[in-house]
């Protein structure tokens, strides 16, 4: 007998057969009764060695459709407007926006925020998803200010993500990033193809030309597909 | 007959009682069929009104026991090693660190992360919560390098929070945070006190003093009691 528990054996194997490559990111880990039938074993032994692996990251949960190997995570500096679609171009995979709606409108009654934004101008509202790999990466909400960028009004955001015009439009020189942690409510979870309640990571940002209010945006990514890294002295 | 719809009026008047602190921080909001007895209503009214409550952050629900008025976010900075007491105390609650467990211990094998801390030396594990208003508001696993702290050893850590100590022990040069979101397991909801699932921020942070690893803590909030900041500009 192996003095490596049978846990740690069943452990191993999977991770090999992932860092090898042979089980490529999305790959489907056979069902907990298929391992048990294979290794001959009982459901805790396989449980055990299969929660091991989502803590370590290396396998994601869905809940209607089984176990998968994970895609690495994308590592964006908190410091920066990411642009997303570089980010994931560079990783090798596909990239899409897909315009879900537009509309040109006033801010909303008694919303202070956007009645800064619009500055007595007409904002306009994008609702958008990010592809990566054909698969929801994030889940994008803008507004932009018309009256500072007015040229936003005719460009053509259908498969265009507005960030990217922004960067290239509209010299930004302040931003402040807000991150928090959302569970993901059904309209969430639908747009980005998740279990309602996944965990999110959301990044509201606000930009600024010299004081003048640009846009504003919520970010919602999948919390297993994208992390934040700033990295810092005490001076800073 | 007001032209307000119905779900807009027990919206906002549950808003006035909360923003007046006629129903202060965790009061517990009256129950859905509560609330349908008192306006007459239909069970989709008031769960439009309650989600329009949670969704503007006013209003938080928890699986087992109802739903409560939100105590307000605390806003940390980003760029640096925030003092979760000082932020406590700022907000006029009561502060509390409770050590969970202790241990003085080797790197693990095959942790390149843990054996890059130990430098050869022995780490030193802690475990616990920090308490805000008597309830718990973050988890935090940490290790220091006994190498380059030996006087952690002798340290009393069963109130006094690890990160403060160091704070005033050792000075640091450079950190690395990773913000990334996760759902509550099994352990981490019952630490929290959140449902299990519930969507958390996580804090993954590095602390070195000149290039000597000084100490790593993951930090894990209920999502709904803490967001990160950071203002910067096209040259950070």
């Amino acid at each position: 007998m192996s003095p490596v528990p049978l846990h740690q054996r069943i452990r191993g194997e999977i991770e090999d057969r992932i860092r090898s490559g042979d089980w490529p990111p999305g790959h489907r880990v056979p069902f907990e009764t298929e391992l048990m039938a294979q290794y001959g074993c009982a459901r805790m032994t396989v449980s055990k060695a299969m929660a091991a692996l989502v803590e370590a990251g290396l396998i994601v949960r869905r809940k209607r459709a089984g176990s998968f190997v994970a895609r690495p995570r994308v590592h964006a500096p908190v410091l920066n407007i990411p642009d997303i679609q570089s980010a994931i171009l560079a990783r090798g995979e596909t990239y899409a926006f897909r315009l879900l709606s537009r509309q040109t409108r006033s801010a909303a009654r008694g919303h202070a925020d956007e009645r800064e934004l619009a500055a007595g101008g007409k904002l306009l509202a994008l609702d958008g998803v990010h592809d990566a790999g054909g698969r929801p990466f994030a889940l994008e909400r803008r507004l932009i200010s018309l009256k500072i960028a007015p040229e936003a009004a005719t460009a053509d955001f259908s498969t265009l993500p507005p960030g990217a015009w922004l960067l290239d439009h509209v010299a930004w020189t302040e931003a402040e990033s807000r991150i928090s942690a959302i569970n993901a409510d059904p309209d969430v979870a639908a747009l980005l193809d998740l279990d309602e309640g996944a965990a999110c990571l959301v990044v509201d940002r606000r930009t600024w030309r010299a004081g003048e209010h640009v846009t504003r945006v919520r970010q919602v990514f999948p919390g297993e597909a994208y992390d934040l890294v700033a990295r810092f002295g005490p001076g800073a």
